[in-house]
Parts: structure tokens; C-alpha cells; sequence
């Protein structure tokens, strides 16, 4: 879908010109043309507005980290967002002018779709302008990644307490492997954002007044924030698992001594009882009066003192 | 709640005199207006100071690493404490300029009441400066968290020995759990102060005399003093788990090897006893005058070779 | 093979040429000579340039680094690129002014075929140059690398989901044990690429126009968004082994759990029965009406027990 | 105990004058006094010499890193030894003037006295000066910690020979732990020192000449050596835990395979022989004239059949 | 042994000559004098040069990383090398001005054998100086450090294979053992001596041409390469160590999978012949005319039951 909103010099705005119009006319203030999810066809618009064939084709395959490229009369970026139905950081391309804002993103974002149908609704637009859109869609993206990481945050809690309880194991490690998985697509969109905005700041070619520049660094400091949290938690779900490893390692250790136990005790015993089941005609113990007793006390006896043995070695100790 | 203390020209100390009336004055020399725990109404006057709204916006959501921002007529900074009852990092924020302090904590800080109730008793008071206030309040949270890492590496000494009697070996693990979440508590608060402290030494326009960046180098060391703490005590943490995992490997593999010789041992012999237990007619061995003594001989000998095997196998050296 | 091609300062194209013939002729615009995978006599030709004897025993035995040396009227380059077959990366020298590029490879390489012939077969040819024939080289070799981290990547989607269907794990850790050889062949392509080509923009002796930066700055993004996937990669293959070392170990426990449990309960049953097996004359239990049934009864309840403990123990809520 | 030693203007060495008496006296040439091991009392001595009261505090609490802070008549150093005694790192405070050399540790360091013994019995004293004395203490507290490492190293040589010979394991893993205290203590002795000489050597405010500057630069060398000792005998312990934990796991399967081979083959024996035993009235086989060696030619088939269903699968390859 | 070589200012070469005599003559161009392995007797004769007393301290105890320092009329450096033996890390220290180079090492190497006894045969020699001779020596000492990484790479390619094969482990374990300690003294070798040239190419005090400067460049870039290697090889024992322990933890589980199954099965069965083994007088099941075949079918129905809940539960599918 391409979509465009032009303000004319008198203030007015227009919805939805086709792009050749917008691109013709001479008596607009600023435009903006966002290419939201656009179909093939729809791409090849992209090759009218005459960028420079390198950051059209950056725009297309987006095989870029965040940066900013200077032409002569634009900008180019490319900026990532966390794409909210996969979580997975999703690039999105931006030419800039001083009239002009061109973004261009393969998935539709729903914070981009916010501020344009608050533009379009909105007396104030006007006033405006492409560089403040920008710095609203950038926003946007950045604050909208905190509520998944608070998501996060609280689901390691619960888990911290089920770790310490112990059970459903395996629905620990699935649980503990998808939050990493999230944590690092928060990451990969958190941390080369965070040096985009850094760049932006302390670029002299891009022209910030002191309040633009503000506006950026505020956001800078939420992304640190937000590296600062994403590393706190995957900390978190490391020490989970390895406290979960410990706990298991002793299970199994207890499950083996227990194990071991019955069957030094019993074993010997069973052989004994095995020998006086055994048919041989001569066997001259099976004959004395008290042997069924005797035997009986040797084995109570030769029982207890493997399990005092155990008990001195520390086995039940634990 | 919100506290304020004013210092008028006079040097006359006022408490707790309402907002409106403290900015309406002409005649005081400084004011420290203290937001502690404040109730949603309470934020509100926050809005009437005039500050920058994105300040605004941080000191209400605290999503901020430590910082200052400059404006022009005040600095903003965000600041982090240990909260002592939860040992978890939490923000304050605090506007500071010639004549003014603001600080505003959505938790109460004993450090921050200490302080206040020292100043608001104290004859001393007017000769100081919202300045030196500041910078009390910076000290006074940095001392404070030296008393939890010194428990900590208390209960690591006893954990280190404890690990070598190597028992109640769930515990341990929980214990080591705690102390590490406190450790990386304690490590949030202090590294970003540590960079806010060096950021505000090296700062020109912070304005600081000789004597006061001499202050703030002091409280410098004492994080980086901190920092060094907590780095150690991780390590042993570490050094503790992987001990304890290397033993109870070595308990597990001599239990196994218990359990393998008796079994190994045992079990042949109570096949031989089961075969003479058969209650077929026609078994001679059943009616030779000595087969009972020498199948207990056979097993015997069977027994103990097996006996010296494991012993030539090395399975009793540990 | 060594293969050449020239272009006259007519603007004519002139292909396989003797080497001494290039050299000797003065109205050549520039020229292009390539040793692909050169026999032990072919690579001698490399001497007749008159080049520096270092330049060329790096050429020859390729220890080195991607770099570029600044000779006085020639630039010596070692480039990697990956070798399309086994994945590794291998070295290519390349020897640039502007009047001809000499670049030798060991290995044939289809990047700098398919260059070749667009270049032996193409109208547009005479005005391009050697600097561009480099950057056309290094170009293709950076994107040919992205379709093998592409597999990759869709290799450690199937395996993720293999990984918690948990089964022929043996094959699971040989292909993650594959698919990190493969990262570390790419990354150890990608990582010094990447510094080389930054070491060439900045470089002032270059002497890059602007168009031409912008070329190589657009390799040097690709190469970093490059990295950047190896890394994601690399942690996603250990998060995988991570996760499946923690379930095999939960399997094993439940394993151990079951065969204690089985023991547990019937080898002191067995013993019991193994009593009453016995063949000594006097034995009353033997003589009682209702011994038999005692005895059951007395393991059915023994039996019971063990297994309502083992239950209370928590043993089966796995 | 506090020490004084005082060199007049007549190069007459006085030892032992009360400090009240050296700060009075105008015709001495430089002092040196050493607070080792003060009482409480004696502490309080530290405030007679008008040092700044922060660096008092941080002499008297010592929570800092090696530093040097530059005061406008003095300069005051933390720097760190290790205790001979106990191997931790321990600070030492120092306040050098021209004229002036304070030191201050509340453990007593050999090497301090040993320095102490030998100025004061030697004729050459007098020559010398505070910066000298700081120097030289450096110099023997860094040197002091070489035959420490050296020991470590060998000790881990020991331990390397141990491993593989694979017996005591529980003492090889405790020594280890105590290896790798001892290396962290002593890593926490050397690192913050490094860094201190570092700045010591590239300070201009300490005016140091060529000379100096070299003996500085000669502490700085070992100090970078030792610390580069320190990371490889870590290595080396991690090393070998790491190996002795792949050697258990291979020694538990041996014996995990052990049991399971005995138990496969002899439990269904038993289970063949526990049949035959049984005592119905109506088992034909019991009655055959050849059922006893039928049932164990049928065994020694089985056992064998098993035995070399185990030997095909690998099982005794190892 | 120390050696000496002497070209007089007639271009004349000179053996042997004592050094006495070296060091009063007046027609010499340059010298070099080897301590190769020296007595403590010649030791001494170190001092008979003049050197500044740290540089002898450095040669004699060797406690340093390898550097350069600059005195008025020489510079001393300390290289390391490896030693072919051992393959450890060994310093050697070397006194260079242009008239001269003294080389000081406590075991004797073949390199600088090698470059000895060529200049002692060769008619080229007077051409030299001793800036070459030492540069010769780093850059054979750099270069003999290749093949012994290029044997640990192919013995870890046959490691990688057998791994897969999986069996002799133990051996597997040393052989990964030995191979990274050998990595890790090829890189405190290469490391060290990367970052001195890096010092001395940018090191304005060494005066270096640009000939100079491109071959010491040259060796620069070959320790580059190697430490490159080295890390690679590192990682590559790191991975078949991880490889292994995954896969035994795997033929674990199926070991104790097997022991589980046939427990299980047959323990239960073992118990109910041991039943109808009992003797009591009264038991009805014994007199049934086909209670011995009712028996062997529940038995079969119940063995044949728990094979197929195994079989259903997966244990049976690895």
C-alpha cells in the first residue's frame, strides 16, 4: 500500500495524491509518502523520486544496519523497529528533505500507521514538519520495545520462583529458551539503533537545533535503558538455568544413592536365601534345628550393618 | 509527601511551606523541595516549576540510566540508589540550580530522610547550598551500599566453607542464587553512577571549584572501589558452583561404581544359586555327595576374582 | 591459468595477450591480467613486473591478513573472499595503479569469472577502469557470502524446532557442530574484509571520490550487517546445545527415577519370596494354613507403601 | 606502632623522635614516618600534620584503589601490597613531600621494614630521599609478589601430572579452588598497581626526571609481565577442571556400561532359572529326561547371543 | 658460549676476537656479540659494557615482556621467541647501536645459529649492520613459529574426524589438552612480540626508513595472521570438546535407558516365579492342572505389556 499527505504553502492537506501529482506540483510545503507493505508494482514507484540507485537498492533487499547516508538535497536511513506480531527486528527506510518524507518498510507497522492517521485527523499537522515525523516514528518504535521487555522481566520472575520449586523441567527450559530468543531480537534492534541515534546526535551535517537535539538524546537514553534491562535479564535466565542444573545434578544424586542403597542391602541378601533354595540332597545346614532362625539372624545382622555402614559414609545425610 | 525547606535572605530557616508561596517569594536565598513516595495530586506540582517537559517526563517514568541534562537555567539529573529494603537499583531525579533543589523519588530514601532532618535541625544550615545538598545525597547512597556487599562477602566466606563439607547442597545453591541477583542489584546501581560521577567531573559546565571535584573524585574511588568488590564476589560465586559440580560428579561417579560392584558381583552368583534351585528329575550334580560344598567353593572363587579385578582396576582408589 | 585483457588507448579490447606484449606495448589504455589458480611456472611470470619482492612472497604463500600496501606507483592488496566449494576462506593479492590490475588466486573463484567474461564479452567495457574492476571483485565476493548465511540461518530454524522434539540428537549436535565450523569460516572472512575496507575508506592515500566512498561504504554496511548475523547465529547454536544438554539431562533423571523406583519396590519383595524358597526342614511359616496368603498380603501392603512414599517424595510429578 | 626517622640539615640520621618534636624543628633535611600497624590511639596522630581530611578518611578507611591524589604541598597515594601472611591485598597510604614521607598500613609489611632496617643502619642514608623511599617500597612490595606466582605455577605443574593419572580428585578440585583465591588476590593486587604506576609515569604534576621515570617505567614491566603470569596459570586451572570433567563423564560411562552389560545378560537367566524352580505339580519340562541341560544349553545361548550383541554395538571399545 | 664478529672499517671479518679486545679498538665498523646459553662466569662480562644496571637486570633475570627502551646511545630490547624444544615462550635480550648488537639468551637458538653461521660464511656480510641482523632475527623467529601452528592444525583436523568416530576418549581429552597448551604458548609468544613492533614501527626514537619500517610491517602482519590462527584453533578445540561431552551425555542416556528396560521388565517377573518357588504346604495355584501354563502367559502378556508402553513412550526411537 503507498499511501501519501501533501500540505500545500497554503496550509492545506491533501490525502492519498498519486505520487507523479505530488511529485509535479509546485505549491507544497512538505510531503510524505509512506510505502507501507507495498506489492511488487508498487515498489517500482520508488525508482520516480530520482535517489541514488545505491540507497534504492538498500531500500529493497535492506540488508543494512541502521545509518544514515548524505546525498546532496536528502537523507537516507535506515531505521529497525521490533516488528509487533514476530518480535523480530524489521528494517524500515526513510529519505528526508527538508519537504519531503519517503518511508519505505516491507511489513506494516502499526506505530507508523498511528502517526500517520493522527496526521491526517489532526488541525496541527501543518504546523509540522518531515524532520518531526521522523523523530516521531523513531520514538514510537523505541518505546513501543518496553512493554515486551516488562513482559519479560515479569515472566523471569515467575520463573525464578518455579526454578526454586522445581517441577515441569522441561516447560522451564522451553520457557527460559524462547525469552532468550526474544531478548536477543530486542537486542538486534535496541543496540544498532542505539549508535544510529548516537551518529545522529553528534553528526554536523544533519543540522539539530538544541531542542531537536534533545528530543534525540532523551531517546538515546531510553535505548541505553533498555541494553541495560535486555542484559539484566539474560543474565537473569543464565543463572536460572545453572541454578536449575545444580538442583538436578543433586536430585540425581540423591535418586543414585537411594538406588544404590536398596540394592547393596538386598542383593546379598537374596543371594543368601538363593543358596538354601538350592536341591542338592547333602546340604547339612537344612537340617539343624534352629539353621531357618540362624540364618534369619545373620542376614537382620548383615542387613543393619550395611546400613550403619551407609549412615557413617554420610549417604543419608542429604 | 512533599517537604520543603527554605533559607531566606535573612538566613531564617522556614519548613514546610507550601510550593506556590516558595516560587511566589523574592526574598529566600535557596530551596530544597523534596518529592518522597509522592501520591498521584502530589506529582502534579511538579508541572508548576516550569521545568522541561521531556525532564518532566523522565523524573515521572524513570526509564533513564543516571545522567544530567543541562538546561538553562538548571541542570536535571537522574540519579540511582539502592533501596534498602529491596537492595534493588531505583532512580531519583533531582533539578538542581544556584538557588533551587528539587528531588523527587517514587520511594523513601533513609539516606535522602537522614539528611533532610539533619539540615532542617541544624544550625549550620544556611551556610550551605543546594550544591553541597546534592552532593551529600550522592555520598550518603554510595556509603550506603558498602555495608550490603561487606554481608555479602561475609556469606560468601562462610559458603566457601561450608562448599567443602559439601552438604545441604540445595541450600547452598539457593544461597549462591540470592547472592548473586544481589550482587547484580548492587553492580546496577554502580556502574552507571560510577559513569554519571566521571561524566560530572569531567563536565565544563558543571562549573565545580577544585574543592568540590575533589568531593566527587572521592565518591569516584569509593565506586570504583565498589565496582571491584562486586567483580570479585561474582567470580568466587562462580568459582563456588563449579566446585560443588566438580564434587558431586566425583560423589556420583563413586556411588556408581559401588553400585556396579555389588551388582557385578552378586548377580552371577545368584544365577549359579537359581540353577541348583531348578527342580528338574534328573540333575546329577543334585546327587553328588559334595556338589553343594563345591559349588559354594566355585562361587567363592568366582567371587573373589571378580573382587580382585575391580581392585586391579583401580575402582577402590578413590 | 593466466588469462589477460587489455584495452588500447583506442578504446579496443584485446584478450589473452602474452604478458611480455602488455608490457612492452605503449598505447594500452589499461590492462587486466589474472592468475587463476596458477601452475608452479605461470606464477614465476609474477616476477617480470618488477614488483616488491615482499609484495610478491605474500602473494605467493598468503599468511597474511586482508590489507593493503602503498607502493609508489602501485597499490598491493590481499583481499578474502570464500571459497565457493569448502566455505574456507581464502586469500586473493591484487596488485592496482591506474593502468592495470594484477590479481592472483590459488583457487579459481566464479565471483571473478563471472566479472571476466561480463567484462570479455561486454560493449560498456573500455569505459570502465581497474579501480572499478577491485570494487566490482570485492562487491561480489561480500553478497556471494550472504546466500550461505541465508542457509544457515533456515538450517537453525529447523533445527530449534528438532531441538524440543528432542530425538537423533546425535545428528543434532553434528550439524550444529558443522554449522559453527561454517560461522567461523564466514566470520573469519567477514571480520578482517571488514576492517580492511574500513581502513580504505578512511585511507587518504586512495584517493576515493566521493562516489566511489559511497560504493565501499555500502560493502562495509553489508559486511557489518554480516557480522552481525554470524554473531545471532553463533548464540542461537549455543543456546540450542544449551537447551538440549538441559532436557537430556532431565531425561536421564526420569530414567533414573524409574529404574530406582522398579528396584525399590521388588527387590526386597524378592528376597521375601526368595525366604520362603528356602529348604530347611524346620520352617513353620511353611506348616501354617494360612502362610501363603500372609505372606502376599504382607508384600501387597509392603509394596503399597513403598510406592504411596515414592509418590508422596514427588517422584512421579515429573 | 609509629616509627620516625629524620635526617637533619647536617645529614645527622635521628631515629625515633616523637612527632610532635620533628614537625617543630626547622633544621631537618626530610623525615620519614611509619604508622605500622597503629593502635587506635596512634591514629589519631595522623591528624597533627594538617593533611586534607579527605585524605585522612580514606588512610584511616582505605575503600579505595591505588591512586594518587595531588594536594598543593604534598601528594597522597593508596597503593596496595600483598600480605605476606594471608596473600590478600592490603593498602598502604602514603604522603610524600620533598621533606616529608608519611606511611601509613594496618598490617605490618615485611617489606616495609626490611626497607626501614636497612636505611636505618646504613652510612649512605642521607643521600637518599622521600622519593626514593616511596620508590623502593613499590619497588619490594611488586617484586615480593613473584615467588608467589612462581609457587602457583609449579604447583600447577604438579597438578597438570595428577590429572592425568585421574585419582584424589576431591583434593586435586580443592586445590584448584585455593589456586585460583590466591591467583584472584593476587590479581587484585597487580592490576589496580599497574594502572596506578601507569598514571604515576605519564602525571606530569610529579615531575619526574628521566631516571626516575625508568625505574617506574622497569615496576611498570614487571607489573604488566605478572599480570600476564596471572591470566595463564587461570587458564590453566580452568584447563584442567575442564579436562578432569570430561575424564569423569568417560569414566562414569565405563561403568554405566559395566552394570547395564552384567545386569542385560544375568536377568534373564535368573529369570530362566527362577522358572524351573517354581513348584506346580504339573510342569512337564521338569519331568524330561534332558530338560536340565536343554534349559542351560538355551542359557549359554542367550548369554553368548548378548555378549555379542554388546561386543557389535562397541560397548567394550573403550 | 659467547661468540664474537667483528668488521673492521677494511670491510674485514673478524672471529672470535675476546671481548676486551672489541671493545678497545678503534677500527671497527661494527660488531656483534652473541651470549648464547652463557655460564654464569661470562654472565658477567655483560658488564663490562657500560650498560645502564636495569637493562642488565632485565637480560639477567628476564621478568619482562618483550619491549624497547631507549638509552642515549643504544637501545635494549627484549624479544621472546619460541623455544623449538619445549615450544615455550623465551626472552632474549639485545643491546643495539649502529656499531653494534649484543644478543643475551640463557638457551641456545637454532634461529640465531642459523644467522650466525651465515654471516661467519658469507662475503655479503660486511654489507650488513646490526639494525638487519636484529631484524633478521625477529623475522626467523616469527616465521619458525608457523609450522608448529600448522601441525596443531592438521592434528585437529584428525581430532574433528575422530571425534565424530567417537571412541578413545581419554586420549581424545590429552591430545585436546596438550594441543591448547601449546596454543596458549605460541600466543603468549605472539602476542607480546605483535604489539612491540607495532611499538617500534611507530616509535619515532628508532629513526626507521621506509624500507625499515615496510619489512618490520611485513612481520607485523604474519604475528597478525597467527594470532588469528590461533584463536581459530583455539575455538576449534573448545567446539569438539563441547561435541564430545554432548555425545556421551547422549550414549549415557541410552545406557541407562537399556539397563532401564531390562530391570524393569524382568525384575517383576524374576518376582512372581519367586512366588510359585515359595514352599509353603499350602498353596492352591500349585495343584491346578495348568497353573504352571497360566503363569508363563501372564507372564508373557505382562512382559509383552511393558515393552510396548517403553515402546510408546519413545525410549526405543534413539
Amino acid at each position: 500500500m503507498i499511501r501519501t499527505m501533501v500540505i500545500t504553502k497554503e496550509d492545506r492537506l491533501v490525502l492519498d495524491a498519486p505520487i507523479d501529482d505530488i511529485l509535479a506540483r509546485i505549491d507544497l510545503k512538505w510531503y510524505w509518502i509512506d510505502f507501507s507493505k507495498p506489492t511488487i508494482e508498487e515498489r517500482d514507484s520508488l525508482q520516480t523520486f530520482g535517489f541514488h540507485p545505491l540507497a534504492i537498492e538498500d531500500c529493497l533487499h535492506l540488508k543494512q544496519r541502521p545509518k544514515v547516508d548524505y546525498y546532496d538535497h536528502y537523507q537516507f536511513y535506515v531505521m529497525s523497529g521490533l516488528y509487533h506480531k514476530t518480535l523480530k527486528s524489521h528494517e524500515i527506510g526513510a529519505f528526508l528533505s527538508s519537504t519531503m518524507l519517503v518511508t519505505f518498510h516491507t511489513l506494516p507497522h502499526v506505530e507508523i500507521d498511528e502517526i500517520w492517521d493522527n496526521l491526517a485527523s489532526n488541525q496541527e499537522t501543518p504546523r509540522k514538519d518531515p524532520k518531526w515525523i521522523l523523530y516521531k516514528i523513531i520514538d514510537k518504535m523505541v518505546d513501543a520495545s518496553f512493554p515486551h521487555l516488562e513482559n519479560i522481566e515479569e515472566q523471569l520472575n515467575r520463573l525464578e520462583s518455579k526454578s526454586s520449586r522445581s517441577y515441569q523441567i522441561q516447560t522451564l527450559m522451553d520457557e527460559l529458551f524462547v525469552v532468550r530468543r526474544k531478548l536477543s531480537h530486542i537486542r538486534h534492534f535496541a543496540v544498532p539503533m542505539r549508535e544510529l541515534i548516537d551518529r545522529m546526535i553528534h553528526s554536523e551535517k544533519l543540522n539539530h537545533n538544541e531542542e531537536e537535539r534533545r528530543h534525540y538524546q532523551d531517546i538515546h537514553d531510553h535505548l541505553v535503558k533498555l541494553t541495560g534491562m535486555i542484559e539484566a535479564s539474560r543474565e537473569i535466565t543464565s543463572d536460572i538455568r545453572d541454578n536449575y542444573l545444580s538442583i538436578n545434578s543433586n536430585r540425581m544424586n540423591t535418586v543414585m544413592m537411594t538406588l544404590t542403597v536398596i540394592t547393596t542391602i538386598f542383593m546379598p541378601l537374596t543371594f543368601i536365601v538363593g543358596i538354601y533354595g538350592m536341591n542338592f540332597q547333602n546340604m547339612p545346614e537344612l537340617k539343624w534345628q534352629y539353621g531357618y532362625f540362624l540364618v534369619l539372624g545373620v542376614m537382620a545382622l548383615l542387613g543393619s550393618a550395611m546400613y550403619l555402614l551407609f549412615k557413617k559414609k554420610g549417604w543419608f545425610d542429604e
